[in-house]
């Protein structure tokens, strides 16, 4: 009965919206697009044991699964709209649907974003949730379009997701609740990205590691990017618990920080700065747009550094 | 590496369209909503050994994972437009998803449907696609607007599916062809449900069952349904290799059929009958709406049938 588990969690964020024309409970959703928007559509799954540890509490999965889609929303300065939710489930299990929905509704509400549909299934623990945002024609943040000279910016800090993955490891990680709240509980900067609309050349959301995700921005761009390793914004709470190497090594490849690392002109580096601050999460320059290919990692010498470690790679080791 | 796999599978549907502004590649997909259309949306998953035997062919994987999406936009009369697809992988087998890629887009090309996103990971195999159809605002086939008199019909035969799985489990499979395919390979019924726009008083596809679907349309309708078992179109190919009694239990309770189950006003009847039957599928009476709830099996004779068995539930035994 899919429906009955979809409505449960809908309970949950209580979000009526008038271009929802048909919800849960049918088919298929049916909904209506405002005049002059363009929709931005993405899908993220995430699965047990790979996405997330075995034994993280439901509530953070629901506020995750929705984050990293939410995340790609803002990286694409989109307004959040609708929501679907596939669930797949081990057993019926409504404490755990319960304390799933609790945690997306945390996360849905502010934004107004209502769930609309979905399915539920039964098989190993996966859930996947596909998210539809507003843009402008032609406003959405592309990867591509970052030029030569143009500074390189990322926001929050980097590496926490991966520094509480690692504390997850030890005996008592009650001493990195910080660390493991940015893993568990990513903040999607979707504020940032819709403040970044019409000035950022190029944007892309940090899930795999900043040296990949930049990567990823760079060969879209067909330009490469030179990074200072002693700008990368790091937390004090990482930086209290792990070495500087630790940290920088996180900061460069730990994934699941879901900050936006985007372009922009330099004579706006500042403004852009300024304007993140006041939305609060701020943003840091951390390099530059070179000409040529790939992700170069500098220190304070300007001596090459070489990446420890590369992005998060589902299928890799 | 989500975009390589992605961009792979969507090289085999090679449909281009002037309303997809990005596609794969970017945080997220942007498209065009036409003018004067609202946007039907549906998301189902497909997990190996629960929706597909442990075995199928990659090709008929990719094609059930899109068709039963297929057929949610058949059941509210949209016209299918563009899919996401979030893949969960065991191995990067590269053979696989050439295979899953293929059947896929063999059901997408004709239909113009573009791949525009999606999502891969490792973990258990698991397929979830997402769907995006176009409907006019208010034309939608709801399941909510069955009325007392009117007539209950369906499209295709009936039991096919559950007959497959069935033959499944025989040493050779090989006479039972016909059936395996139609569990493997269904048709979703979109012209069926395009036809039926305007016509219909209420629609749903049968993926549980005649008796469970029919079910959920008429506790949404606030009516009940009665159903004569000689009446329910079933497949010479079914025919030939069971006995009436196993016919019936799979024509009323097998799911994965995938026709339209649908109701019209009593004097539209042979309209829609004839009217299906030159899109190709056909549409059999098999029934008729009544006062109260449920759906209640009558045989020839009047008699009430009690449903041997309930629809396919995942959550069930």
């Amino acid at each position: 009965m899919e429906f009955d588990l979809i409505e449960r969690i809908r309970r949950h964020t209580d979000v009526n919206r008038d271009d929802v024309a048909t919800g849960i409970g049918d088919d298929a959703a049916v909904v209506a697009v405002p005049a002059g928007r363009e929709l931005a559509i993405a899908v993220d799954t995430l699965v047990e044991g790979v996405h997330f540890p075995v034994g993280t509490a439901p509530a953070d999965i629901g506020w995750k699964a929705l984050a990293v889609n939410l995340s790609d929303l803002a990286a694409m300065g989109a307004t959040p709209a609708w929501a679907l939710l596939a669930l797949t489930l081990p057993t019926s299990d409504e404490a755990f649907v319960d304390g799933l929905a609790r945690g997306f509704a945390e996360l849905a509400t502010p934004y107004r974003l209502a769930l609309i549909g979905g399915d539920t299934t039964r098989g190993p623990l996966t859930v996947t949730v596909a998210v539809h945002g507003f843009t402008a024609p032609g406003e959405a943040l592309l990867r591509s379009g970052a030029r030569v000279g143009d500074v390189v910016m990322v926001t929050g800090t980097l590496g926490d997701a991966a520094a509480g993955l690692r504390c997850l490891a030890e005996a008592d990680a009650s001493p990195y609740v910080a660390l493991v709240e940015r893993l568990n509980r990513p903040t999607p900067r979707v504020s940032a990205g819709q403040a970044l609309r019409g000035i950022a050349t190029a944007c892309i959301d940090v899930s795999d590691g900043l040296v990949a995700d930049l990567g990823h921005l760079c060969a879209r761009s067909g330009v490469g990017a030179e990074i200072d390793v002693a700008m990368l914004p790091r937390s004090s709470a990482m930086l209290a618990h792990f070495h500087d190497a630790d940290a920088i090594d996180f900061a460069l490849g730990g994934g699941d920080d879901y900050e936006l690392c985007f372009t922009v002109p330099a004579d706006r580096a500042n403004e852009v700065a300024a304007d993140l601050a006041r939305i609060g999460g701020g943003a840091t320059r951390i390099g530059r747009v070179v000409e040529g290919a790939g992700v170069h990692v500098i220190d304070a010498s300007g001596q090459a550094v070489a990446p420890v470690r590369a992005g998060w790679n589902h299928f890799a080791a």
